[in-house]
């Protein structure tokens, strides 16, 4: 069965993803003392790569994040942000583990809910779409910085992004994904991301 | 010319592959003393990513990589075996070049026939993606983990996997690779790997 | 609106950056003393993976690098010429960073070229396409040779490829992208790349 998609929760959910994703590349940068242009590559990486292999592994070509205008300015504009703003280089580490949790929240939801939505694409693959959705990004980013991918450090890194692509992709059986059920998702991923980080 | 597909073999083989390589990178993890999440994951991406790279360098979307629940359990399987009951680590490096000959093999002989009969891919297209699925994982695997591919270091690596998709090829020209050509294919590139890894 | 496609001028161009790029990947492999399969291989991820990838985003399947035999040779040749004649290791470094300007402006041109002329890509995204398609051979050579991307070291990387696929872009609004204005274009890339190396 295929929803009805629901394009603005999709776009909005998108935004906050690649922004905020942005900032972490971003930070992850100016860490690793890079200067403009490649704080501003990162932050594009981080912020657009978990939606581009999305829309690969479902056949949305070209993927949005080449395409949509409004992804590409949010991540341009959080990778300046994060150059020209970033806080003392010691904060910034538990700043990024913030700002990812924000990130892995957004994508899993907006990954698994664009998966769910596309013909020919079964419920179990829709739950990892939304998982590689959201770390995607992160795994990229950290390859081009050339550190060993936070996905593979953390046990409570993905678990939540995959909690969260389950509630949607139950929903979606159900033929029902209303706004709140998707912020709803997103605010558990968080939540959750965020006790493992308090909890490390 | 486009054969009929050999569906059951083809299944025998991917299954054989993703569970040698999510064999192999959890070895990897257990290695690099990554904790059980991090094995798995390493796990899944050295089983799936060749497959899913063939699958999308192929346009057969969404990859079975991520849509198989038999592919999908076989590498969360071989992730799980490998944490639970892996060896002395003194003798993983040696394990793991065995289970990467099998995967090799398996993968080599997967990727080229799905390729070979998948409408529009040549011939040697077909070869280069059956090296491709062979190599793919190992390379996703190495990257993750921060150490040079395998593929860049030793000679004998990709060789006996073309090898061994030439011969798919081949018996696919001439319009007949039956399950006996399949494993006999499949028994070269892991003899071929195997007699360079005893004299390196 | 969809172009004419330029068949012939696609061609030489990507068959000018398969090679030239075959040779800054071959060398980053005698540096890092890789032996002859290591170059190649290295020489081919370099060469190919930027088209690859072009082509996977714009939907081109089977990508052409691995199904176009002259840009395969074009790979492997140039893997091999740098094995056999690579000149002393301590003059290798600047003679990379010329190929990668030559191969960046091929790149960038044959990438922005193809994407415009794709039904269903908009101008932003052939720009992005061609600039993905200069860089990504770049970076997959350094992430398999396990060194940071010069994409990110260097602020006037990516900035003259954006340059040509701008020029070409905006000459495909117009109806007319002739040779003369694809090898300006690329001439272009090349003396602000080479103007940047000199500054750096």
């Amino acid at each position: 069965m295929v929803l009805p998609t629901n394009p603005s929760a999709q776009l909005a959910l998108d935004l906050v993803g690649v922004f905020v994703f942005a900032l972490s590349g971003g930070l992850v940068g100016v860490k690793k003392r890079f200067d403009l242009f490649g704080v501003l590559v990162l932050a594009c990486a981080a912020a657009l790569g978990g939606g581009v292999l999305r829309d690969l592994l479902i056949g949305a070509i070209p993927p949005v994040g080449i395409s949509d205008w409004r992804l590409l300015t949010a991540a341009g504009l959080g990778g300046l942000v994060t150059f020209l703003f970033h806080p003392g280089v010691a904060r910034i580490t538990r700043f990024v583990r913030v700002l990812d949790a924000v990130g892995l929240a957004a994508f899993a939801v907006a990954g698994s809910l664009k998966a769910v939505t596309t013909p020919g694409v079964t419920p179990v693959t829709a739950v990892i779409v939304g998982v590689l959705t959201a770390v995607g990004g992160g795994v990229i980013r950290d390859l081009l910085a050339g550190q060993v991918p936070e996905v593979l450090r953390r046990e409570l890194y993905a678990v939540p992004a995959m909690l969260g692509a389950i509630v949607v992709v139950t929903f979606a059986q159900f033929g029902t994904v209303g706004d709140l059920a998707l912020w709803s998702a997103a605010a558990l991923v968080f939540a959750v991301r965020m006790v493992a980080v308090h909890l490390d």
